[in-house]
């Protein structure tokens, strides 16, 4: 039978998403609970993406296989009393033995928040103590720019991977009580993507790049060309959608 | 030469605000680096009042005393860049040498947050999760009766002290994407004041007090009829209101 989990998760305190030797991870940890569970037998658990150290989640998706049906309720109940209080599974469905949290992802939302006021000791976790003024209205017009189908090597780790192609459906920009949060929603995001995106926006609302500088970073496929790289307390994978 | 800082914090890693043998608090904090700045000399700050464990600000205030003029900027600059980075100095000027930070008090505010949605990891220690639907008209009644000036012995610590009347000017409440926001702007709080009147809110809210029973738990000045006492990681000093 395969599952598949909605979780939440404060990556503070972990070395990311992705087991790592000597690191501990999110995935280790719910991979290690689940284990405790099941009867002490190892549950590998297939996710959504991978989020670097630091980085958040609203709702993350993995699946995983177990040889027998279990009570949905109480196995999400108890799967929560295991886990640290920093992780917290939202929900736990069954699904088709050929679904897989990641090779079906249709469309993936990530939110990116900065702090614009005074720095804010409850939140320096949570939101990018940027804690100056921007040019908002650079950035949205820089945003027009990022959104659609491109090649998004500029915006990425060199040399990570062939395909740089991908689209973005919406780039939405909300300012409230001082958190700029701007959200992302698209087919797919290459690694560091969106806090290269976010920097350089940053660099633009600064008016240090032009808005209109975007489309010949685009064009260059130079990572170097564009600007910095936001900080991964700011960041977070907001949703996963399927079918 | 007085001096008066204004100061955020999260509570959660420390003590409360006050001193204490063997434990590690807000005030230690600051005065430990306030005597780093001021050549290794002890220097002891006065604040606007005390918060308990896990309680956090957002603007506190407390005054010292330096016999040396400083410059400002530069001396906060200082100072923040030795504070631990749960604790930040927004605001430092200078003051009358009369001017007391707590003693000259007329207003302060403080405000609570309860989330009645999923559970949130990344704000597990600044709202409280309740994360259960509560019934806010009923809660909305019940601030009326709460408001005004009253003995209010029945929301705190017994026999804490002798003039238990206070008033309360204004009770504000917020429902802002699952996230309840109460404000308190009064005279002065006792102790576990804020957080005996939010459970007790919070109980009316499940429909286990009705709002009308505000009247005779404020007159049976006994704690025992209030509901029950919130926890502290929703609370917030927010602001210290003088002349």
């Amino acid at each position: 039978m395969r599952y598949l989990i909605t979780f939440s998760y404060d990556g503070t305190n972990y070395s990311g998403y992705q087991i790592q030797p000597n690191e501990y991870s999110i995935q280790e940890e719910i991979e290690k609970k689940l284990s405790i569970i099941n009867g002490n037998n190892k549950v590998k658990i297939f996710s959504s993406g991978r989020t670097d150290k630091g980085v958040h989640a609203n709702n993350a998706k993995a699946h995983f296989d177990l040889d027998k049906e279990i009570d949905l309720n109480k196995f999400k109940h108890s799967l929560n009393s295991l886990l640290n209080d920093d992780i917290y599974i939202k929900d736990i469905k069954k699904v088709n033995n050929d679904f897989h949290s990641r090779f079906d992802i249709k469309k993936k939302e990530y939110i990116y928040k900065i702090n614009l006021g005074d720095y804010n000791p409850c939140n320096r976790n949570y939101v990018y103590q940027y804690n100056k003024e921007l040019n908002i209205n650079n950035i949205k017009e820089a945003i027009t720019y990022l959104e659609g189908t491109h090649n998004f090597k500029a915006f990425t780790k060199e040399d990570e991977q062939n395909d740089f192609v991908r689209t973005i459906y919406k780039i939405n920009i909300t300012l409230e009580k001082d958190i700029l949060t701007l959200s992302f929603l698209g087919n797919g995001f290459l690694r560091y993507m969106i806090r290269n995106m976010v920097g350089t926006l940053i660099n633009i609302g600064e008016n240090k790049i032009k808005p209109e500088d975007i489309k010949q970073i685009l064009l260059s496929e130079d990572r170097k060309k564009a600007g910095i790289k936001a900080p991964a307390c700011g960041l977070y994978l907001n949703n996963v959608f399927y079918e």
